[in-house]
């Protein structure tokens, strides 16, 4: 991953506290990060974070979103394979934000807001250090 | 648009009284459909909806993925050019069909929604026959 465009306040740029407000770095894939969002409810969401910090898809060349695309899908697969969900969601919001991300959230029959869109960050299940650890490592394991 | 594989209960496949029940089919596009969504609280809301009847991102060849970003990022720049928006939101969701689409939904600063995520469907805003006619024929001459 190679950043060119930096943003001063921005936690996929700096990382750091920042970051760990809401997340956990898992790795660096091509043109991208890959972190663990720490709000659980469902089980094994993350976020797939361009290198740059430019603001959305339309922002990008094709040869810059093709990569991009093919982070998140490489990602999608792993998120598919380890948790098994029913399905994935994908949004890219950051009406505030300046930095393209994609938030992959896993949604199970049945389980928490199935059947529609799903909040930003409901609040609602965190988990201890080593269970985020042990998630980091099948999510590697399984890219 | 060629379509291969085909779902019965599906609005994006069937199109008619079911496509109606939330939008507008404008154009197809290269490997897509390009829908006005009628619920207009975030003004030039659209859905890009894949050719065939498959589930995520995941489904699609790289060639095929790449060929629905493009389509989703000309509508995009579309609804950009058109509209002027602060922001546009990406959601691509579907637990409960399996048809690839996404949302593209607008977000104006000290807008409906702005600064998180948005709603499946509002409900807040409908317009007139003319006043979609009109959107229609904007994005269309911006694609």
């Amino acid at each position: 991953m190679h950043q060119t465009i930096f943003g001063e306040d921005c936690a996929y740029c700096q990382g750091g506290e920042l970051l760990a407000k809401f997340g956990i770095k898992i790795c660096d894939l091509e043109v991208s990060q890959l972190i663990l969002f720490k709000e659980q409810s469902k089980r094994g969401r993350c976020v797939v974070a361009y290198q740059d910090h430019v603001s959305e898809i339309v922002d990008l060349t094709e040869e810059q979103r093709n990569a991009f695309l093919a982070d998140v899908t490489r990602a999608a697969k792993a998120i598919h394979k380890v948790f098994n969900p029913d399905k994935l969601n994908y949004g890219a919001y950051g009406d505030t934000g300046c930095h393209l991300h994609v938030h992959l959230v896993p949604k199970y029959k049945d389980g928490d807001e199935w059947g529609g869109v799903f909040q930003m960050n409901p609040g609602k299940v965190f988990l201890s250090d080593e269970e985020y650890a042990e998630m980091i490592e099948q999510i590697k394991a399984a890219l």
